[in-house]
C-alpha cells in the first residue's frame, strides 16, 4: 500500500535546507530507495516515492515556513541535476500506475506553480548539470531557470526520440504556452536526444540565463534573493506543523478524524463522507493560529487530500464513490465566514488555497462521484463545492422539507476549477445571470428549491430515494471504467481551457494513448528495449 | 484505393433538393452501399462513404447554389434519422481507420458550423425519428434542433453504455459547450441507452423544439424559412460548378494541376508540392466568376484537400511529408490582393474560407510537415501558411539572396487555425508586437532577413543544405509515429483553446486512448460482443 505521509527528517531523496527567506531543495536520490526494488534510481531520477517527498516539502514551506519567499531547486550530485522519471520504473509499471504516476508528478508541479501565484513563493531550478526529460520539466514549473555553462550541461526532452513516449508532466504545454516558445522550435529541441545548452538555450527561451562554473553558486543566491523581494509573505515565522494524519487504516475503511472512506470491493464503490466541525471553532486569526493542523478546514480537506490520493493508486477497482457530509451545516457556514474574514493573512489563505487544490484533485480523479445530500447531511459553502464536483448529485426530498443545502461565499470565487472558473459557473455556463441571483439568496435552500434552481440534478421522495440512488450506483458501476473515464474528462471541464486543462486535457490523454500504444509498451516498444540489446521495432502506420 | 470525388446525381446516400432559399439534405443510407460489403448500413447507420457525400454536399451548396440560405437536414427513414456510426463497421476497422474516420467526421460537422458562422448557410436538424450517436451528433452541429413528438422517438448518446467508447464526432463538448447543458444532465443523458425524448429533451436543452407527428412537417418549414431569413447570400444564382479534380493517380504520384504528391514508400516520405499560378489571372470579380473552378486559389486548395485526404486514408506508412512550393512569388500576391479586395462577394468569400479550411486539414492531418523553402520557390502570401503550418521550416541561404518568401494581407486574419489564431500570432505568442512590424514590411524577405525574422525554423548555406535537410527528414522519419502524432498535437495549437481545439484535442485523444483499450476492442470488449451472444467482459481497473 503506498501512503502519501512523509516529513522532511524521514526524506530519503530530497534534502531541505532553509537559510532566511531563501530555502534550498536538493535533490539527491537514493538508487535503492525507489518504492519497489525492481529498478534503481541512477542519476538523479525519479519514481513515485521520490516525487512524494517533493510534493511534501512544497506543502510544508507554505504552513510551517512563512518566512521563506524563494525556492532554490537544485541537486546535490555532480553534473546531474535530474534525468527524469525512471525508465526502468515505467517499463515496469502497469498503465494505471504509469497514469497514477504522470498526474501526481503534475498536479505538483501545479502546487508550484500555485505557490509561485498564490502564496508568493517563488522558485528557481538551478540546473547545476544535465537536465533531462522530467527533470526539465520539473524547472519549467519553476518561475526562472538558470543552467551552467559548463559545456557539458543541457536542459533535453529526450523522451519522443529515445522511448518513443511524450514528455508527460506538462513539459510540450509549458514550452509553448507557458514559455512561448516557437513552435517549431519546440518541435526540433522535442526530438534531440542531446538537447540544447548554452547561448542558444536562453536565446530560444529554454532557460533565463547560463552561467559558467565559477559564478554559478553566487548567481543562483543572487536570482533567489531577487526572487524573494518580491513575495508579500510575512518578514519571519514561527509557521504552524503539519502533524502525520494517522488514520485507523481496516481493509474495507480508511478512517480520519473528519474523513472516513469505506470501500466496497465486491461491488467496486466507495463511500466517502465529510464530518462537519462540532463544537466551539476558532474565529480570530489568534484562534486559528493556535488551533494550526486541528482547524477543521485545513484538518478535514488535508484528511480528504490524502484519502483521494489513497483511492488512486491504492484502489483501482474502485470505480464509483457515493459522497456525502454529515454534522451542522451551520458549523461549515461559520467556518466560511471566519475564512473569508481574514484571507489577507498569510495562513487563512494558505487554507483556502489547500482546500482549492484538494477540489481541483477530486476533479482530476478518474472515478465517479455521485453526492448524496440526505437528512443531516452538511452541504453548505465550501463542503457543498463536494456536490458541485461529483458528476451528479441526488438530495432526498423529505416531506417536512428539513433535509438543506446552503450556498457561502467560498461557492463564488476562493476554489476555482482548473479552468478558471467556479464549479458554480461551469454549472450555469448558459445562465451567467443566475449567478448573481444565487449570490443574493438568503438562507438555505430544501429539496424542493435546490431542485427548482438546478443545484442539485435529482431530487427523489421517500417512494423513490431507496430504488433511485441504489440503482444509478449499481449502473454507474457496471459501466466500462475506460469510457467512464473518457466521459468525464470531457464533460467536468466546460468553458475556458486553461495551461492547467490542456495539460490534464490534451496532453494526458495523448501520453495515455501512447502509454498502451505497441510502438511504446510491446515487447519491442521502445520503452521496452531501451537499454537492451537490440532497437525498438515500430509498426509505422501513422493515426 | 478511398477517394473523396462525388456529386449529388452519384450520391447513394443522401438526397439533395433545392426548393429556392431553403435546401433538403435527406437521409436514406443504402445498407448494401457502404465502403466495405463486411457489413451492411442499417437504420440509417453510416460509414465513411455516407459522411463524403455529406461532405461533398455541403461544399456544393457553398459553391453551386449561393441562393440557398438554410439547409433542412433531415432522413427519408420512416421513424428513424439516424442510428450513428455502424457498428459492424467500428468493429471491423483497425485502430487508425477508427480515428481517421472520426477525423472526417468531425471535420465535416465543424464544415456544417463554418458554413452557418461564415457564409451563412443556417442547418435545421430536423429529427424525424430516433437519433441515435453519431445521428444527434450531426444534429448537435446545426444551428438549431427539432425532434418529433411521437411518444418513440428519442436523441440519445449511447455509446459508453452500449458500446463502451465514447461519442466520437464532438457530442460531449458541444452539449457542455455550445448548447451549455449542465454538466451532471449531460453525464447522465451520456449513460442512459433510451435517451431523451419530449418535453424533458426541451427542458434539459439537447433540442430546441418538439411537435407532434401533425405538426412537424409544417413547422420544419417554418424554422428553416425563419432561418433563411437571417442568411446575407445573393436571393438567386447561379454559383459556378465544382467539376471533378482527376489526378492523373500511378503507383508513386497524384498529380493534379497545381499540386503534387509523390511518394516514397520505402523512406515512408512524400513531397507535396503546391504550383503558383501562371499567366494572366482574373482581377475582377466578373472575370473571377468566369473563370469559375479554375480559378488557381479555388483549384490549387481544392486539389491540396484532396491530396491531404487521400494521403490521410489510403498512405497511413507515410510519416513525413516535405512542403514546397515552386513559381512566381508575385503571382500569388496578386491572387491574394483580388481576394482580398473582394472579399464581400459571395463567391470569393467562399473560396477564401475553403482555403481556410484546407490549411486546418493540413494542422490537423497527424503526419509530420517540413517546408523546404528552395530558389524557385513561392512561399509568399497565402502559399506561405503551408510554411507556417509546417512543424520546421528550412530555407536555403543562397549566396546570391534571391531565395525568398513574402508575405500578404492573408497571413493577418482571413486564414485563421482552429485556435482562433493566425499562424503568425499563434508562432509569435511571445512577441505580440511583431504581428504588426511583419505586417508593415514591404518587399519579400531573403533567407537572412527571414531567419533573422523569425519566419523560418532553420536557413542552412549552400555547404549545410543538402546534409542538414537529408539528415532531418530520415530522423524525423525513423521516429515512433505515435509519438510524432502525439508530439505535434500538442505542439501546433499554442494559446488559447475553442471548441473546436477541444474536439480535436481533448475529446480525440481520449476516443484514440478508449479506441484501443481491450474494454472496447478485445476480444471480450464491448464494441467486440454488440449483438453477440453474452456480454463484454471488463478489465475494471480505473486509470
Amino acid at each position: 500500500m503506498i501512503t502519501f505521509d512523509t516529513r522532511p527528517d524521514a526524506y530519503r531523496h530530497w534534502q531541505l535546507t532553509i537559510d532566511g527567506s531563501v530555502a534550498t531543495l536538493s535533490m539527491d536520490v537514493r538508487e535503492d530507495a525507489g518504492l519497489s526494488p525492481d529498478y534503481k534510481l541512477k542519476l538523479n531520477s525519479y519514481d513515485l516515492a521520490v516525487d512524494i517527498e517533493l510534493a511534501d516539502a512544497i506543502q510544508r514551506l507554505r504552513f510551517e515556513h512563512p518566512e521563506v519567499h524563494a525556492v532554490i531547486v537544485t541537486s546535490l550530485k555532480e553534473r546531474i541535476f535530474c534525468a527524469g522519471a525512471n525508465i526502468m520504473m515505467l517499463r515496469g509499471s502497469s498503465h494505471g500506475a504509469k497514469v497514477n504516476f504522470c498526474k501526481f508528478t503534475n498536479e505538483t508541479r501545479l502546487a508550484i506553480e500555485d505557490a509561485s501565484d498564490q502564496s508568493g513563493i517563488r522558485f528557481l531550478a538551478a540546473l547545476n548539470g544535465i537536465c533531462a526529460g522530467g527533470g526539465y520539466e520539473l524547472a519549467l514549473a519553476c518561475d526562472e531557470i538558470i543552467l551552467v555553462d559548463d559545456g557539458n550541461s543541457a536542459v533535453s526532452l529526450p523522451e519522443a526520440p529515445l522511448l518513443a513516449v511524450l514528455p508527460g508532466t506538462g513539459g510540450l504545454t509549458r514550452l509553448v504556452d507557458k514559455r512561448r516558445v516557437r513552435r517549431d522550435r519546440a518541435d526540433f529541441f522535442s526530438t534531440l536526444v542531446e538537447g540544447v545548452k548554452g547561448k542558444r538555450a536562453v536565446e530560444w527561451g529554454f532557460v533565463d540565463a547560463v552561467y559558467p562554473t565559477s559564478k554559478f553558486k553566487e548567481q543562483v543566491q543572487r536570482h533567489a534573493r531577487d526572487l524573494a523581494a518580491k513575495s508579500d509573505r510575512p518578514a519571519s515565522g514561527p509557521g504552524i506543523a503539519l502533524n502525520p494524519l494517522n488514520p485507523t487504516v481496516t481493509d474495507a475503511a480508511i478512517a480520519y478524524s473528519a474523513v472516513t472512506l469505506t470501500l466496497n470491493r465486491a461491488k467496486r464503490t466507495a463511500e466517502l463522507t465529510v464530518k462537519a466541525p462540532e463544537g466551539p471553532q476558532p474565529a480570530t486569526v489568534e484562534a486559528v493560529v493556535a488551533a494550526g493542523d486541528q482547524f477543521w478546514p485545513l484538518r478535514a480537506f488535508r484528511e480528504l487530500d490524502d484519502a483521494l490520493l489513497r483511492l488512486r493508486v491504492n484502489e483501482p477497482e474502485i470505480g464509483t464513490v457515493v459522497l456525502r457530509t454529515i454534522g451542522d451545516r451551520d458549523a461549515v457556514l461559520a467556518i466560511d465566514r471566519t475564512l473569508l474574514a481574514n484571507q489577507s493573512h498569510w495562513l487563512v489563505r494558505e487554507i483556502i488555497l489547500l482546500m482549492k487544490r484538494t477540489l481541483k484533485r477530486l476533479d482530476l480523479t478518474a472515478r465517479s462521484f455521485f453526492a448524496f445530500i440526505e437528512t443531516g447531511s452538511a452541504f453548505a459553502g465550501s463542503l457543498f463545492e463536494l456536490a458541485l464536483a461529483a458528476d451528479r448529485s441526488y438530495m432526498f426530498h423529505d416531506d417536512a422539507e428539513e433535509n438543506a443545502i446552503a450556498l457561502s461565499d467560498m461557492n463564488f470565487g476562493p476554489l476555482p476549477m482548473s479552468n478558471g472558473l467556479t464549479r458554480l459557473q461551469t454549472r450555469f455556463l448558459a445562465e451567467p445571470d443566475k449567478i448573481d441571483a444565487l449570490r443574493a439568496h438568503q438562507g438555505s435552500f430544501n429539496a424542493g428549491d435546490a431542485d427548482e434552481e438546478g443545484l442539485v440534478t435529482f431530487a427523489p421522495d421517500e417512494i423513490d430515494w431507496d430504488d433511485e440512488v441504489r440503482v444509478a450506483v449499481e449502473a454507474r458501476a457496471a459501466f466500462s471504467p475506460d469510457a467512464m473515464t473518457g466521459l468525464e474528462a470531457n464533460l467536468r471541464f466546460a468553458g475556458p481551457e486553461t495551461m492547467e486543462t490542456k495539460i490534464f486535457g490534451r496532453l494526458t490523454a495523448w501520453q495515455n494513448w501512447i502509454f498502451q500504444r505497441p510502438n511504446a509498451v510491446g515487447e519491442k516498444g521502445a520503452l521496452k528495449v531501451y537499454g537492451e540489446q537490440g532497437r525498438p521495432e515500430f509498426d509505422w502506420k501513422r493515426t
